[in-house]
């Protein structure tokens, strides 16, 4: 199904591979452990570099290619690479990987050593996504249910065994059917008190946050979600998140409208509409003609207009990022710093399970 | 600090690389992608398979290597190692590294393509840790807190800019500052009552679930712990989630028997001593002289031990193993089913935010 590419690295004593026969000492370590697991290893290339380095690149019928490589810095890397096809059984078991690195370890005298599980590469369904620090985290997900692009981004609704059923658009975590702490945080469930107020929710296409606030006796919710098609699938993939919210466009106490949110805000900031609460729903990077450089922008723009919308004491909440993601954080407050009339904020922060992260939420009101 | 390995992969056509004129025409347009980025770049070996493979090592310098293969399948692979020396700036930046994806995905005409961030090997603080089915989870570790060997295993406390202080008992998460949920599925709060109840505690040295316990006024715990440094690590960098517990050894709630769990479960099953509860707070792979395959062994004797101590009316709790692994789960269940007297249990399951996955829970009564 794939191509398996397995990272195998060791802390050697660089005072043990200063000279070209240490190094070809270590190489022949390495190839002779290599051997006993695969028997038809052949050395195609080897290369020293002048710098106390070794490169080389050793093969079993050309189907199983390893390359090993010794850093004068004290550290060595075995790369092994093979394809992987469906109902094969794996040319190496975990448990060979395990003793691999344990007798390598060993022979080389290395106090440090380390292997990865097998990296898939090319299959149909990606299963590594980065945190919003851009760490990898490889994902249990084994079907991918729904895939469709819209005229504004590519949906796909990824199924995973722990975390169910996983909205992704343009290959980014939006939410999960595991995620009810991410609208309970950004929602202050608890905290505040939704009865008999006036909402508008800009984005939330996956109608959790609708689904979860119309619980509360809210007077009326409005939301204003520019993906017809994202609502479509949330409807029938992530009912247990949105129940059946996103079925009808209109009852008595909500209004779904499918558009650009910012030509919405504009009108209803013409009629002197004015709610409660404003939720910031939308996807990280904005859905807009803008270049990314300008997302900054967009967001300020989303922000002022959210104001327009607020009554005196009311309030605007919306997620930021991972709260590791300082830099990205801090340019979040900036622009709220920026805000004329100025605001003033305070957070919340919830680890949501299918972000493998801990995200701070926003809670913005007239300063 | 370590090295760089960064990975890529295209899915090609099957039908345009089916010749060696084509593969070289693939390999040619990688070539001069690559060039634009390290402009020293030269081709250092290239290998044909007689199965429509293709294999080649380009350089810099001898200090960045990259492989780029070619699989008949119809996967391009691209490799690229360097050395990442403390406070030197990447050789490629992650908006380098898109471009080049999206460059090469469109002169190459594929439908899909994909890279990782980069791995770094070799680091002193290991930052890859994995799932319990074998996932690789990278973890945003920036700090070694301590470390040491004790007779029974390697203890790490790891810093996570999100998850807080981390203990690692030979390589493997236990818990960490972000876990509460861990300890409250364990102990069912909200369902169980051990308000009088008499407790027994089978490891547990991280003190996290005492700690909790005893917040509920239980007539006494007592804990046996075999790992005196364990102790003491979680006493100074994990108290957030212990408190000061583990200061004490005995006190008129509890008392903390430093020791082998199986040699003071005998002592009390001779003494007639019954506990309402007894927690199975153990470590996933038993500590003991048994080799693994005998595992098994180890935990039905824990059960059986355990039941021996259980008032007929007393419960019995423990963590299984992730939701994901079922056939671990099973084998757990077996043990379960293999207990004379008879038992039942239910289960209880719970995202672990420093396991970075659901977490399944066992409470076992006599049938």
């Amino acid at each position: 199904m794939a191509a398996q590419t397995i990272l195998f690295d060791f802390t050697l004593d660089a005072g043990k591979t200063a000279t070209s026969i240490q190094r070809q000492e270590v190489a022949r370590i390495v190839r002779n452990e290599l051997e006993h697991v695969f028997t038809q290893l052949e050395l195609a290339y080897s290369m020293e570099s002048m710098d106390n380095g070794y490169f080389s690149v050793l093969h079993e019928n050309k189907e199983t290619i390893i390359t090993c490589r010794i850093f004068q810095q004290g550290l060595l890397t075995i790369n092994v690479e093979y394809y992987l096809a469906a109902g094969k059984e794996p040319v190496l078991s975990l448990d060979t990987m395990r003793t691999m690195e344990l007798i390598l370890r060993q022979k080389l005298d290395s106090d440090r050593s380390k292997y990865l599980p097998p990296i898939k590469r090319g299959g149909y369904i990606d299963i590594y996504m980065t945190s919003s620090d851009e760490r990898i985290i490889e994902y249990d997900i084994d079907t991918l249910v729904y895939e469709a692009r819209s005229p504004f981004q590519k949906i796909q609704i990824l199924h995973s065994k722990t975390l169910g059923n996983m909205l992704i658009l343009d290959e980014l975590q939006n939410i999960a059917e595991s995620d009810l702490i991410y609208t309970e945080t950004l929602m202050g469930r608890g905290i505040e008190n939704y009865e008999g107020k006036e909402i508008c929710i800009l984005g939330g296409g996956d109608g959790a946050l609708l689904y979860e606030l119309l619980k509360e006796k809210p007077k009326h919710v409005v939301m204003l979600e520019i993906d017809e098609l994202v609502m479509q699938a949330c409807n029938k993939y992530l009912s247990s998140i949105c129940g059946d919210v996103l079925e009808k466009r209109k009852t008595d106490q909500y209004e779904i409208i499918v558009g650009d949110c910012v030509d919405y805000m504009k009108k209803f900031i013409a009629e002197g509409r004015k709610f409660d609460y404003v939720f910031g729903d939308l996807t990280d990077i904005p859905i807009s003609d803008a270049p990314i450089g300008e997302c900054w922008d967009f967001i300020r723009t989303i922000f002022e207009h959210s104001f327009q919308l607020l009554k005196p004491d009311g309030k605007y909440l919306t997620h930021g990022n991972g709260t590791s993601c300082l830099e990205s954080l801090q340019l979040f407050e900036e622009q709220l710093r920026l805000l004329k009339p100025k605001v003033k904020f305070t957070t919340t922060k919830a680890f949501v399970p299918s972000f493998m992260e801990e995200w701070l939420f926003y809670q913005v009101t007239f300063a």
